[in-house]
């Protein structure tokens, strides 16, 4: 079954999700589930609590997102929707914007409340 | 349920692919189906047909996919895997590499045959 609002669900939450993140990284973990599984750069961490402790200890003060591109499609197995956004990445207000590339496979949560993040996959690109 | 062995089967899958590409497009057909999806910068494509059609149509003789890194995840959904790529590409010999993004979501054929890729999306990076 394809979602017919795959592509207006990808970007909202491909937009809550930047938006916390470069706000208050403490939150991200809402946005995962036990099952959930992170790749940032090299380094697997499965679960919200391990991917949320993760994010909140990466090395800087504060990230800026500046998404480029936001692709959507439906994932027809599962109701979900798959996202590849390419982007910049602003660290701690630095002249250098980082080139990133990240993938996610987002689903309904139990009870069909929402979505959350299944699968996140993250790399930067050195320009 | 979690395919144990998808880390092998999405770089396997990546490196089939990419030669399939570089040596002879028209027969990257082959690796889609009918529900595939493919978006290639802003297009979307669907159908093993349309894809191959698009992809034989790019304008370049000659093209090399050079991988940089590839990370793959279980789908849990469907015992898939997803794959995010990024690499350079060089086109007729060109001196700069282009750099691209590209995510697969690669799936179990009907009868388990092998796999075949179900979500494609491709954005290259201008650097």
């Amino acid at each position: 079954m394809i979602n017919p609002q795959f592509d207006s669900i990808g970007k909202q939450f491909v937009g809550h999700y930047y938006k916390t993140f470069d706000s208050d990284r403490a939150q991200l973990g809402a946005l995962y589930a036990s099952n959930s599984m992170l790749t940032f750069e090299n380094e697997q961490f499965q679960g919200a609590e391990a991917i949320q402790k993760k994010l909140t200890s990466l090395p800087f003060n504060q990230v800026q997102h500046q998404i480029v591109t936001t692709d959507c499609q439906p994932n027809p197995s599962n109701n979900g929707v798959l996202v590849l956004v390419t982007g910049t990445l602003i660290v701690d207000g630095g002249a250098t914007p980082l080139k990133y590339a990240q993938s996610f496979h987002i689903v309904p949560s139990p009870g069909n409340t929402g979505y959350f993040c299944l699968n996140d996959m993250f790399r930067l690109n050195y320009g």
